[in-house]
């Protein structure tokens, strides 16, 4: 039953972790080396860049490098939606270009996130103004629409203005909300759009109702229980492995999400360089931190995930 | 009763326009003149490259060429509060280094804006890497609450945090959350504290509880009347000259503000270039203009400064 991997994508993708240095410059070879083993644990394809990449902490400059470094290590580029956002619109439109050089599957689209309660014209204008820019029909744009994080909705009135505008070119939509009901009106609406949830706590749903799949922070260590999901959903287990999934999810987003999974990665690699974050974020507590190993082990479907990481 | 101009600064501050090209480009020299044009109409000082700057929808290329412009063109860098903050830890750093080189009086520091409910510890670490990788005891962080926008508050604790950490390199505030109390109460707390209210309609209500002064979207064209309240604040008829003050405040704070100023600006330079705003931000509809033009045209005290504009 899986999905061949062809345009568009659809699947298990991990919103990417980044990892840094002790200078906090991303270490081009660790986030290589991750996104393969990414690749090898479950995931179908891979966006990098997202709020889990912490990509708004970076400069432009570290954001093109990991983009480069990537394509150069010859990561399947039609399996990558890249984070290119930014409340710079020259910003946005050297990441997107950067994006679809790099021949990835798609560029993740923040909205502007400085200026809050922007009108519908003004955001319209942005994503215009970029795609008119990078000028480039391969591009596809995945729009994302995580309120709690940017301030800035993606309404459905602009994705069908946007959509109207420029067809094929507005290809997705990554919903971080949390709100069901959003996912679930857009797939209504735009029959055949690549919607992904941005939590694979609604994979199952997401994929009964068209949707593509998920782009989710935890599948970074919870890949192999999402691809299980993934590759049985039209299958009579399928809620019995959602749910073992939904459990892993909900301990991993009950702590600093960023945090949690940057311990995973330094527990599982051994490189204490993978607990180096970026301000505001910060590393867990050791107490936060053993809390969270132990929920984690106590999960049943968790064992193998971590004893195989 | 003038101040004279000498560190800490004090008084009228604008926070500067950015004037685009078609191609939404900077355009160096047409800042340069309004700036000089600010400095001769009633502002004391300067803060470019803020909210009102536009400062967020520019890449980090574009604000050091501002910097560097203003620098060059000898702007009198010891009136000036840039603005440097970013999301990007690198960029805030690149920023607030050029800010320091060119000689300014200080740089105005955002929060890190993207992660929302970021711990203090998180805010006090980047502000503290900032600081550390600046390296400079030459640097003044005037720290910018403005939490309407950057939705990332600036606690009296983390400013006492800082403080303590950093001594004098913590020099000031700007509050632009428009809640009186903030500010009172910071004054209240560090006495002598660099603290500028975000709208001249507290410049009178901030001078007569020990503040710095203002640093304004809308003394961009007030100017000439904030600073009649600055030279007479402790006179009998301060009252009345804030009263006039205010209404013009009133009246611009009715519009988008940066699309309203870039408008007033269009009509006193007769350069149609200054309605070149980057998106989420809109140019003011004609009904707006015209409506907004009318309005202030009402008031006795903007006839005159309308007039010499």
């Amino acid at each position: 039953m899986t999905q061949p991997h062809s345009m568009p994508p659809r699947g298990v993708y991990a919103a990417v972790l980044t990892p840094f240095d002790d200078g906090l410059e991303p270490n081009l070879k660790a986030y290589v080396a991750h996104c393969r083993w990414l690749l090898a644990s479950g995931c179908d394809g891979l966006a990098p860049l997202g709020t889990t990449g912490e990509a708004n902490s970076l400069s432009l400059a570290q954001r093109l490098g990991l983009i480069e470094a990537g394509a150069e290590a010859g990561l399947p580029m039609e399996r990558c939606i890249i984070g290119t956002g930014s409340a710079a619109l020259a910003d946005a439109v050297a990441l997107t270009k950067a994006a679809v050089k790099a021949g990835s599957a798609g560029a993740l689209l923040l909205p502007p996130f400085y200026y809050k309660n922007p009108s519908e014209d003004g955001l319209f204008a942005f994503f215009s103004e970029v795609i008119q820019r990078v000028g480039d029909g391969k591009l596809r744009c995945y729009l994302y629409h995580f309120p709690q994080m940017s301030a800035v909705p993606i309404t459905p009135a602009l994705i069908a203005r946007l959509k109207a505008a420029y067809g094929a070119i507005i290809a997705g939509v990554k919903d971080s909300s949390g709100d069901w009901s959003y996912t679930a009106n857009l797939l209504k609406e735009i029959p055949g759009f690549g919607v992904y949830s941005g939590t694979e706590e609604f994979l199952l749903a997401n994929l009964r109702a068209g949707g593509a799949g998920c782009i989710s922070a935890s599948t970074n260590i919870t890949a192999p229980l999402a691809q299980a999901v993934y590759r049985a959903w039209q299958q009579e287990d399928a809620d019995a492995l959602q749910e073992s999934l939904t459990a892993a999810r909900l301990v991993l987003q009950a702590f600093p999400l960023q945090g949690g999974l940057k311990e995973l990665m330094a527990r599982r690699t051994g490189d204490r360089q993978w607990l180096n974050i970026i301000p505001p974020n910060r590393p867990l507590s050791p107490a936060q931190r053993d809390d969270l190993f132990a929920r984690l082990a106590g999960l049943p479907g968790m064992q193998a995930v971590l004893r195989a990481a």
